[in-house]
């Protein structure tokens, strides 16, 4: 496959790996000093590896640009070597993605006015790497030459509560067979019932965070919605380089909200289009997200043993669709179903399934009691 | 209170503490090399100690006997060290309680023909030492002047499974107002529909395990319904003390059967004798019968933390009824019921409360793997 005819015949697209995740969900493997994008959560190299290395074929190194919070910098300079230390871009503190898309934006902007973005979450599963790069190639494609913003969206395979959804319209055109579409409308994430509807309209897809457009046509839809970021990022365009960008860098962050891309800008553009994926997603939201996609044995329990120390050891006896991770003990579990079961470093978590989101609450509560040595 | 004149005016009462029991039920706290009776489950000091302690008002301590695994005679004289060295008797290998009393009745017989025997195991719950005292004293007086076989019964409470029964007939006498009586069965582990006919009765009581009764009465009953045991036991009197104890009581383990006082004698002889246990009492059996002893919060949640170490801690979100330890790891558990959770040395069990009689299968499983870092 000809890279340079695919991409276009000059490099003018760049990947945007957005990477400032905090270590909440997948406590207590996660902590806030080892959030989930750098753990080797779905083979033996962490997320961000993974999702940089899925690129590749893309695009050279140097057009690959990662955004992270200022206390990440150091373990992502090493996990992810391979990428140019100037195209790591820290932020000041979490203020969302439309602060952080904004921020690439303008890297992009100055060394090609003319350039792609592609958006990309740093800590997704991706079921096929054909077949995202098939999408990618397609998106970019039809976003060089329409001015639009397009989104890739997941064909919905349950009625998951956890996704947005987006609605698609009349189709815009065919891209090598694929239709893009027009969106009609975004869904935050839905009750149980209004899922089911989704999901049997056909009309809506997952809303997966991976976006493709023009840095210029990004830049313009920030100014229409929102003026304010748009005139504080254009003062630091001007300092890129400088000893004064960091400065600016952090005013502007200690000022500016904390909004997400979707619902500053594409709910309420009119130029969104959406592609469907070519292939499976899942966000690995939580435990239970996570234990969907893992390989599972005849009862659907699906196993994580830590490979660095190799002391870990799992035994199941009548139990089924339990999710277990050992790291140094053995952890032995009988007669559970649909149960968590999760041992890192100095703390070990159990709940069901259902109700490992609410590892947020045990965050909370550790907060409280001041038991900092397990956040 | 006058000990002499409690116990009758000479010292004739000896105590035999039974523990022998492997590390099976309470595993992974309880192993191979750490049986139950050794753990600190109920105090910060082990059963045994306990058991040792619980009894010191009635004797003196050289009238204690201890009858353990020749494993684990080492462990235990640090353990109890105010037991003479000579007092603890090791079997060269487990072949239940009637070998196990028979041993400890020679013993006895050689120190004093008129000795009486109280027999203890020693891991067991005793609710008010007290009430234990005094029930012991009771059936003290009377085996020491009747040709009974006494055992302790105690009162059921729910009907309990685990346990045997044991049913009374007419009283026999009232020692100091505490009717002793004849028995008419003895019930192994009953189903819960027979379980709870028993204690609606009002004629069963709980096989506790503990036995009062001379040791020559004792010994003509071994030599009445054992009489193959009788005889190598025999033999072995002449050897006490002598060179060739140790061969000769080695060969009679190698060849006795592996048999209980309970169905060996108690369930045959016609002078058994059965006193209502003025205490509660538990066997603590499981971790689940562990759970129903410990001191438990407003959600009827029981924890141990392990003091030795300091390190352990528990949190517990939206959970009732469980049973948790901690040993070294903070343990966080989000919406289980009736969920027993251990951390304990390498290993950790997670089960519901109703199945950790099964950690049996926990530990075939273990040698089946030849995972013996974990037995």
């Amino acid at each position: 496959m000809n890279r340079g005819l695919m991409m276009g015949k000059k490099f003018d697209t760049y990947v945007v790996i957005m990477a400032g995740g905090g270590g909440t969900r997948f406590w207590p493997w996660s902590r806030e000093k080892r959030p989930k994008q750098i753990l080797p959560i779905l083979s033996d190299r962490s997320m961000i590896w993974e999702t940089v290395e899925r690129v590749r074929p893309l695009l050279p190194r140097k057009n690959i640009f990662v955004v992270t919070a200022q206390s990440q910098i150091a373990d992502l300079r090493k996990e992810i070597s391979m990428i140019p230390a100037e195209n790591l871009l820290a932020e000041p503190q979490g203020r969302n993605t439309a602060p952080c898309i904004s921020l690439a934006a303008i890297h992009i902007l100055k060394r090609n006015p003319q350039g792609v973005m592609v958006v990309l979450p740093a800590d997704h599963y991706i079921g096929s790497r054909r077949g995202f790069l098939t999408s990618l190639r397609t998106a970019v494609a039809f976003a060089r030459k329409q001015n639009y913003l397009v989104t890739l969206g997941i064909p919905p395979t349950e009625p998951e509560t956890g996704y947005g959804y987006i609605e698609k319209r009349e189709i815009i055109e065919k891209i090598g067979g694929v239709p893009v579409y027009k969106t009609r409308s975004f869904r935050e994430k839905p009750t149980r019932a209004k899922a089911a509807v989704y999901l049997r309209s056909g009309k809506f897809l997952w809303n997966s965070g991976i976006f493709i457009w023009r840095a210029d046509i990004f830049w313009s839809a920030v100014k229409k919605f929102l003026p304010a970021l748009y005139e504080e990022m254009n003062r630091l365009t001007n300092t890129l380089g400088t000893p004064r960008e960091k400065k600016v860098l952090q005013m502007i962050y200690s000022r500016c909200s904390s909004i997400s891309v979707d619902y500053g800008i594409l709910e309420k553009a009119d130029n969104v289009a959406l592609i469907e994926a070519q292939f499976s997603w899942n966000d690995v939201g939580s435990w239970s997200a996570l234990k969907k996609i893992l390989a599972q044995d005849k009862d659907g329990n699906a196993r994580i043993l830590c490979h660095p120390t190799g002391k870990g050891r799992i035994l199941l006896l009548d139990s089924s669709n339990c999710l277990v991770r050992s790291e140094e003990k053995l952890i032995a579990v009988i007669g559970l179903d649909n149960t968590v079961v999760v041992e890192a470093g100095n703390a070990l978590l159990v709940c069901p399934r259902d109700r490992s989101q609410d590892v947020r609450k045990v965050l909370q509560e550790l907060q409280n009691r001041g038991w900092k040595e397990y956040l």
